[in-house]
């Protein structure tokens, strides 16, 4: 039996009740043979009391200082996890990010893992102690300073100490039983995905699937670490992240387009930059005014111009949290490029289908296309990618966008026209 | 204009306004031309709710985890108040025990502290900054884990990094105006002292003041660190605890008893070892069985024998948490010491008077127990030092038995017989 990294989410250590029946699951594993060491995020609500009582005191709260004070949350939880577990009679030690040898930039509240060096940790595990582990943060290389690593930190902290430990597995357990083919919230027959290769899950990631972030998924695939996505309520197989589906014969590849979900998000706004002149260079000065105010953009869309004009529309779409930024830094530039006019618009929503084989089956876009258009929904917006078609449409279709498209592929987990679904082979 | 270390407790931090109140006043040190550095306990509850915590998932927890967990609280309310110093203006940097160069022994819980290496403290405010420094912990010189320092931790905190840094003055901030000639809770007419020296400040804190440990006064005197105990939430100036009266003339020293306070305890239990031989070595075998179990004690009181029996009893007062320790303890040992029985009485309050000069002003004695008496209070054990008479009375009698003593002294504010209070010349 080998080394396990186990991650638990703030849902599963809400209370003393959730910290002892993680204890519980913890020790099972232990005494299945393996060698554990546990990631562990704060308790429930605690990170986001911590952040309003930084508001009360602060309008602007310095990175330094808040990363100082959002890592009290994993030490709380970390400290009580560790006791829970003692107390059924198991060795346990917590460990800092800093003390686990999480080594990162300088850039707080949203530090990168630059190295992780576990020697702490493999002497707790040698010395027979299960080691728990404060997601979420680590300490800069440069200055010495505690730093958090941001949104999906505890998942990517997991990752980490698994590449660097050599885990044979990363489970990261939540408070769902899986990835699904789409979410449950919206559509009711969504089915578990057993199996998915690391790039579809990236892009269902980066299209809204909420379960696990781009950011871990990539960590993961760069150092093969494969990832087992499961529920801390049930006892349940959840969804394995890998290179290879364990459950496919070799030599069992195929060519038919197989579909791994449908993912949405609703959280982005759509700016259009309308009247641009035709001619080269003006998108590149257009990306560079939104780059050098450090805005992250998602989709770009731009078509053909009007024969008659000569101007042409320019769309992308961003995280509604950034609109203000990229309006303000477009309006500055607004002279030089010569465009007639900026739009914003922040009630739109983003439907994606990710699996392999998209490209080279025709079908597939038409049936995505023909699905949306039964529904009565709207395209604005269209974008692909070698597995992934996305569109864009009004916020308020997203549901009914979302259930057609899941029905029309044979996701519903009652139809019998399934493809074999969650699987690419690769 | 020199270094200042400030230390805030957990009632003036105890919400956001509190942090903000406390960061204006750190900031007016700074504005006045100080060095400040500022050590801060856990926000108001925080400590007993991490317990709470802490005892529904584990029946006994582990020391090392404790100590992980406690830290959590100060973690918050330093970055806090880091965060409330730079939205005024100004820098300001927070940093661990561990970052501040507290280092102690392995003992968890109540580590206590073998070096300081303030470096990092140092850089901070050559830079410029306010620094920021969690009370009440420190690392362990050996393991490198994680240690907190027990009661009065934060204050020996404070302290400690005074001496390091050679500051100028420690002040203690606290909900009170200083230290009083008797809790004013007790005695409505209690004065604040505006100074007393660390011998008296001692035998204050050793008889059931709460102003300040006895520990952290300890630590002030070996490194002759003034210390300015006084309120976060007024201006005025508090007490001073120092070796030398800043208000008294050279060569002022008098040799007239001058009355410090009167202090009170109802925290304490008696045990009496009934029918102890009286021959060499009896004592001795009580206080090792005593002293084997850890239980510490405070008052030890031995009478003459009667001469019929040959018999005698002891008796020692501790804290009631440590009776059944005791009780235990000396259960053991009945057989090998062959005393009759033993009396455990935890109904029992402590009243002690302290000043200078007392032992050749045996007018001091003499006033005390007739102001006990005419106030019909039975004394049950009396016990002095140098500087201090204790006697042990009813629990019920504590409260009229101190108005009386501190009336009879002339300690009550509009009295007019005075002693010159709170200085001893030392």
């Amino acid at each position: 039996m080998g080394l396990v990294v186990q991650k638990y989410g703030g849902s599963s250590v809400a209370d003393a009740d959730g910290i002892k029946r993680v204890a519980r699951r913890i020790v099972d594993a232990k005494k299945a043979g393996h060698e554990v060491v546990v990631v562990v995020s704060a308790m429930g609500d605690t990170t986001d009391e911590l952040i309003e009582l930084a508001e009360q005191v602060s309008p602007l709260p310095a990175g330094r200082e808040f990363d100082m004070l959002l890592t009290a949350g994993e030490r709380i939880s970390m400290a009580l996890l560790a006791m829970a577990i003692k107390s059924l009679g198991h060795e346990a030690q917590s460990f800092t990010g800093s003390q686990a040898g999480v080594i990162t930039d300088s850039v707080h509240n949203k530090a990168r893992i630059i190295d992780v060096t576990p020697g702490r940790i493999r002497t707790a595990l040698d010395e027979g102690n299960i080691a728990i582990v404060a997601g979420f943060q680590g300490v800069s290389q440069t200055s010495k300073d505690i730093t958090t690593l941001g949104r999906g930190g505890s998942d990517t902290t997991a990752v980490a100490l698994a590449a660097a430990l050599k885990a044979e597995v990363c489970e990261i357990y939540t408070d769902v039983d899986g990835v699904f083919t789409a979410d449950p919230r919206v559509v009711k027959k969504a089915r578990k995905i057993d199996w998915i290769a690391y790039e579809d899950m990236l892009e269902l990631a980066s299209s809204g699937s909420k379960v696990l972030l781009d950011r871990c998924v990539e960590y993961a695939r760069r150092y093969n670490i494969p990832i087992h996505v499961r529920s801390s309520f049930s006892g349940l197989p959840g969804t394995i992240v890998s290179n290879d589906n364990p459950n496919e014969p070799e030599g069992g590849e195929m060519e038919q387009a197989i579909i791994s979900g449908v993912a949405h998000d609703t959280s982005e706004a759509k700016v259009t930059v309308v009247g641009v002149p035709d001619k080269p260079g003006e998108a590149a000065r257009i990306f560079r005014a939104i780059a050098d105010a450090e805005v992250n953009i998602d989709m770009v869309v731009q078509n053909v111009s009007a024969a008659s004009t000569g101007l042409t529309d320019i769309s992308f779409t961003l995280p509604k949290t950034e609109g203000q930024k990229a309006i303000d830094a477009l309006g500055r530039v607004k002279e030089g490029i010569g465009y007639e006019s900026l739009r914003y618009d922040d009630a739109i929503g983003k439907i994606s289908l990710v699996g392999a084989g998209m490209r080279s089956n025709p079908g597939v876009t038409a049936t995505f296309f023909e699905a949306l258009s039964a529904a009565g929904v709207n395209i604005e917006l269209i974008s692909t990618s070698e597995i992934r078609i996305s569109v864009v449409t009004r916020a308020d279709d997203v549901p009914e966008a979302v259930r057609a498209v899941h029905s029309a592929f044979g996701l519903d987990s009652e139809s019998d026209e399934a493809v074999v679904y969650g699987g690419t082979g690769r």
